[in-house]
């Protein structure tokens, strides 16, 4: 893409009302736009990082063997009384709506209710069981305070995933796959190394949830963390019996400050018994189907990337899910040669498959290199008439700061980005 | 995908509250779900379909120039009060809801005053005009009744595109090449000779907006339709005064039901007047923005092919939007031979490309083919053991019933699909 035709521009200063670094930054960066607190919109850079995340959670929750679908934000009122869960003193993030028939509605803060009245339609043997279905979709909660950028929003794009299983067994065997699928995850996105898998408090039908926590000073949840054995607790359920039952030393934890990024939960047979969603086995006899389900926010993993991997000078993203591989620079010049030349590599690039972004206006190089440094592609390719006087373009990677010369060649430069 | 692992399973019997065709048929085949009155969610086989036609919607998009982003259904109220629309007697289908802090917040209904907003953050000179930005984004409207399935919702998916331009000429140059990428849109789903540019009601910045209509009973729009001259005019605004400028004449018109499938609209400066959208020309002297909006419904288009596209057995997809390209049915047999040659078929259709579903569930053929019918895939592939002695496939066409045979040969197979 070619800069100049970029809509968004780099902001000098962020909005005074943003105190987390992420909004900070994207805003800048012009990745994101504040439609009000808590609710972000995603401008054409971000909106393609977000879906380059979402592209790599859904490529693991399809080799998981999980269906895609999509439910609506609009709830079925009827469902959540059954389930116990529409009164504001058990659920206290709702909003709430009225229809024109003076009906209450409201908005999707889960999906539990939802996908067990769903399954409840499509499943009736054991032959049906299990399945996985999962979703990309808008949750929203009204949160009291809205401070964190994308970490946590008001109205912000969750994937969730849950499992219907026959039994209690067949349940465990698939959580442990989605653990797996998660930390590969979270390894794809460029945070694996600083992401713990968490012991979290559980539920009537386990005694330990896991979450999925992210090593960040913006964290709002508090881990103790053993590095060795790559696991941590929460601070919730810190305690003797927790210690003893995972067998870690009170002494081998360090408390951290984290985000919680993933979490996957045992939810047993509390929705299908509240919803009726039962199965029946070999003799004709019901039972009821055993639920698990497996939330990551798309939004708040790039918000955490963002927090994690940035300098002074911007953010730095990992090459997984930059917005464009390579930004190619071309440095003004009295000569028209470097924007020939950049121009023809631009071509060159982009029908071999290389994203660039194409940074061909008509700025003072120091402010270029400073935006490109802001945006944070992973490699700037740098086109000015110095450099093509020796036959050579430079490449510098934006992590590193380190450069390289690479000979003009537009097979051998288009060789260095595949 | 093996359609024994699909979770969605046939209803025999549409809900009884469902009126319309589209809802009737999606629901029976599994591509839709009733989630509550006026929000349906879309199920495996439907996500395929909605998101095939994004696919094109979006490829028209960036063919035009459009910049694709995402913004939220939570609401700015200020920017709403500013331009006059808050009030709910002016629009009478906001769904609103209250902040924590007891501020009132609404979801968006459409979003010209969110873009405006934004593009006044990036937009300065005229050197950054024209732009055009669109996004695939959720709506909620608080209609009285829903009884159109998915022609209607409370809550729908909507393509919304927004043209900034520095002056009326340069608008128009716009809109009329988004006229024909919307033509183009509607012949690429298969509805584009039933679709008419059709005059409606204007707004203070020109006296007609277009809308596209598709000739369709179960539409709520009457328009005439003068089908030598290809254009339509909506009934509200048909006059005298009408048939002059578009020298028509009366006479010529025939009355139709349709459905509004799209509309593009010329918005002149009344929203950049409201919240001071402008830009400063060459001279620094400011200007407002000149402006245009543009829609359509994917899923309103999604069931505006149902609704056209269908016979007494069921859906007939069009090809380029159609689930699947082939639905591969192995007829029960004693004989293991077509259950493994019905797997070779399917194996080598998936890494040649091809998009099947393979119907290998141990049902009996009759309702194999019953439910292949309702399903609607365009090309039916038929494996039995009676085929096979004879070393040959069938190929059924849905939409015109025809049979062709094959010689069982996988090349020559997946030739016919490509």
């Amino acid at each position: 893409m070619k800069q100049s035709q970029l809509f968004t521009k780099i902001q000098r200063e962020a909005p005074k009302d943003e105190v987390s670094k992420n909004a900070q930054l994207l805003i800048r960066a012009g990745f994101v736009d504040k439609q009000t607190a808590g609710a972000y919109a995603f401008l054409p850079l971000g909106l393609r990082v977000l879906n380059k995340i979402i592209t790599i959670i859904r490529e693991e929750m399809n080799a998981l063997g999980g269906q895609e679908i999509l439910l609506t934000a609009l709830q079925n009122t009827e469902v959540w009384k059954k389930s116990g869960r529409w009164n504001d003193d058990v659920v206290d993030v709702w909003f709430k709506s009225t229809l024109k028939n003076g009906k209450e509605v409201g908005l999707a803060n889960t999906h539990e209710e939802a996908l067990a009245e769903l399954v409840k339609k499509h499943v009736n043997s054991y032959k049906d069981l299990p399945v996985y279905i999962y979703q990309f979709q808008t949750k929203f909660r009204n949160e009291l305070r809205a401070k964190s950028g994308i970490l946590r929003g008001r109205e912000f794009i969750m994937k969730d995933l849950y499992s219907f299983s026959k039994t209690k067994e067949e349940f465990e065997e698939f959580y442990e796959k989605a653990k797996e699928a998660y930390k590969k995850i979270f390894h794809r996105l460029g945070i694996g190394e600083e992401t713990y898998l968490t012991f979290a408090s559980g539920g009537s039908f386990s005694k330990y949830s896991h979450e999925f926590q992210t090593i960040c000073e913006a964290g709002e949840d508090i881990i103790y963390v053993d590095k060795e054995k790559k696991v941590a607790i929460n601070k919730e359920v810190l305690n003797d019996e927790v210690l003893n039952d995972l067998k870690i030393k009170r002494e081998d934890l360090k408390e951290e400050k984290a985000i919680e990024v993933g979490n996957i939960f045992n939810l047993g047979t509390k929705y299908s018994e509240a919803l009726e969603l039962q199965y029946k086995d070999e003799k004709g006899e019901s039972h009821n189907v055993y639920m698990g389900s497996y939330g990551i926010g798309p939004a708040r993993s790039m918000g955490t990337i963002v927090e994690l991997m940035s300098d002074d000078r911007g953010i730095v993203w990992p090459e997984s899910v930059a917005p464009f591989r390579v930004h190619l620079i071309e440095v003004k010049s009295q000569k028209s040669k470097v924007k020939s030349q950049a121009g023809e590599i631009y071509e060159y690039l982009v029908k071999a498959g290389v994203e660039v972004l194409y940074d061909d206006r008509n700025l003072n190089p120091g402010e270029k290199f400073a935006e490109a440094d802001l945006i944070g592609i992973p490699y700037q390719l740098i086109i000015s008439e110095k450099n093509l006087k020796d036959n050579k373009v430079e490449i510098k990677n934006r992590k590193t700061g380190e450069v390289e010369y690479l000979e003009y060649n537009l097979e051998k430069i288009s060789q260095f980005f595949k």
